[in-house]
């Protein structure tokens, strides 16, 4: 059996960063820059008002007090977003909103909590310092600067700078296309009648909600057990995404393995056991003309999910240029014993407090009881070599998204 | 002025949840359950096979070993979703898939691994237990259990239960619909050429970012400097959305504050000033027929942003029913002093090193400067009463989504 952590890498050395596209500011978010971002403009591009005041010269405010106010002439008035090119006369004001273009002349802003707030004239009472609530024109970006560089993620802050630089769009690697595929004859839809021997499809749903969470565009597909129709979507999506996820259709009985079949002729795909629990049975390569990779997920509910966390999760950020982040991991104190089997990781559903440091088993850990992942919040990590874990003992846990 | 808190209580007292809506599973995603979900039936729904092997009834294998093996004749083949009711009969054995419904019976199944894996018979050579490798009817859940519980907040294993419990649908409290408008005359679309004393427009995608960070859907709008415009905005959007959002024009200048004086006539907002910086001129109140929950922000960038995270995002999740949960809170020691206001709660842009367990103050701490911010993974919260904070020493650290 193949270690955990040899798949994952055998997973990241194949897969390539997707090429960057030139999206409009909107859909670019959550995108990775491809190229870094420079101002294309100084950031403010014009000196202007930090507050809601008067423009001055300081000099001639400079004997403002309390007891002896200054009183000016108000010559102009100067909301936020007139272009005019004013110039303040010596010995005037200019009321003026905050993020307005200060007049030519002018080296100081009186707030307007200084003042009594007139509009023909202003009275002054404290002075306002040379520079005084004015931001300087480049004060926060300068011309040119790279405001962000290529990796960066776009997120509010990171879209608002390209935005407020300038930038109607940005080069990103785009949040990846994930088609997913979920096999077997008998999968019927969630809502419709069920016949005995049938179960209800959640595979396809979990793993789009899924590969959504994770930052990714599903596309949701399911098909019958024909490995014709299974090469059918594969070709057909292996075109339209940047990865495809099967589930099922990959056990060890044979000629049901209706995915392994398929890309056993289609597909240049690597089948493997991998030393974990749930979810040994993996799949990993490449199908189509385009060479998409494919992962083929084993297809009970709980080992579907956890390989997705464990290894199409990262293959998503490796898609977008960035490194891989595993899950944050943790040490917590069992509140109840655990067994694990020997030579495999186990990765094991429970309740993770993370105010007393305490984790709890849930009851229910086959790899078809979706009961308890339903109610897990973190999978806790045994290693391949322990089989037993006492109540009270410490032991690394897995934090879910 | 209004501390932070109660702020915050203030708005969280005014805002009720949605009201629930039935939604398709891929609409219900990060939806909040509106009422307990029970399975439609048990899970499983039927005995069936928990590996790929061979149904048996356990007495005719017991004897089996390595070498003196039991052969059975293979009476037929059961893949996963046959939906004959089949019966073995006793001295024969059924090549059965993972999944598959299991035949009355038989009361084991024997692994694939355990035998020649034959076809017109099979040699068993190790002995399957009575009920080995058979997952019985409702061992997952009980037909009329709750498997999710009213307020669960639906995630890939969430909806995946669903799916699986045969909810096609989900009554949920949706993703809250929330408009941003960006007001003033001194925006422009980023991308365009730009007028001198203009800026392009940042806060409208930063704010429509943030609220589809948040779990919300976003309309983005900007309107210009005039209240009947901003009004009518307002009207429009409070009819169509479950909160509305503006930045901008309610500063403490008076007759350009559009927004104030929008909704000082048409709505039933409090304008406050809450001791905070950056973000002290806050508004919130109702709007509309439908009496719409709306936040005034203020219309520096950064402290936009800091108060859509501070108050709009917990109001957010009071909209789906959710106990608001604040940004994490650490504690990380400063690598460099810092000074903030007497009387204000300061959020100041930092980046933080989990690892070193330190926190760096930025360069620009301006609430006009996104530069900062958007190199920042974390706001350094300064209480009202501290005015500076020796580098070494330790301070509480908000971590930003």
């Amino acid at each position: 059996m193949v270690p955990v952590e040899a798949h994952l890498a055998d997973i990241l050395a194949a897969v390539r960063p997707l090429a960057p596209v030139r999206l409009e500011l909107e859909e670019a978010e959550c995108g990775t820059l491809a190229e870094d971002a420079t101002a294309r403009c100084p950031l403010p591009s014009f000196d202007n008002s930090g507050m809601d005041g008067y423009a001055v010269y300081a000099a001639d405010v400079a004997a403002a007090a309390p007891g002896s106010p200054v009183t000016l002439p108000v010559a102009e008035q100067i909301p936020a977003g007139d272009i005019r090119a004013l110039t303040l006369a010596p010995g005037t004001s200019a009321r003026i909103m905050t993020g307005a273009l200060l007049p030519a002349g002018s080296d100081a802003v009186v707030p307007v909590e200084w003042t009594d707030g007139g509009t023909g004239q202003v009275v002054i009472s404290k002075p306002a310092p040379d520079g005084h609530a004015i931001r300087r024109r480049g004060g926060d970006v300068a011309e040119g600067e790279v405001m962000l560089a290529a990796g960066t993620v776009l997120g509010p802050a990171q879209i608002a700078l390209l935005a407020a630089g300038g930038h109607g769009s940005a080069l990103v690697r785009p949040r990846p296309r994930v088609a997913v595929i979920a096999t077997g004859n008998e999968l019927t839809d969630p809502g419709t009648p069920l016949a005995p021997g049938r179960i209800w499809d959640s595979n396809s749903y979990m793993l789009a909600a899924a590969v959504r969470q994770a930052g990714g565009l599903a596309y949701r597909h399911r098909v019958t057990d024909d490995p014709v129709a299974v090469m059918a979507a594969l070709d057909e999506l292996s075109a339209a995404a940047d990865l495809l996820v099967t589930s099922g259709g990959v056990s060890m009985g044979g000629e049901h393995d209706v995915v392994k079949a398929a890309l056993t002729s289609g597909g240049d795909v690597t089948f493997r056991k991998v030393a974990m629990q749930p979810g040994m049975p993996q799949g990993f390569g490449v199908t189509g003309h385009a060479r998409t990779p494919v992962f083929t997920l084993p297809g009970n509910p709980v080992s579907t999910f956890v390989s997705f966390q464990l290894f199409v999760r990262p293959a998503m950020q490796a898609l977008q240029g960035l490194a891989p982040a595993p899950l944050p991991v943790t040490r917590a104190v069992l509140t109840d014993s655990l067994r694990s089997p020997q030579g495999r990781r186990s990765f094991m559903r429970g309740v993770l407090d993370p105010t007393l440091g305490t984790v709890t088993p849930l009851t229910g850990q086959g790899s078809h009881q979706l009961g308890a992942l339903a109610r897990a919040n973190a999978l806790i990590v045994v290693p391949e070599r322990v089989v037993w874990i006492e109540e009270g003992k410490p032991a690394d846990v897995m934090s879910l998204p």
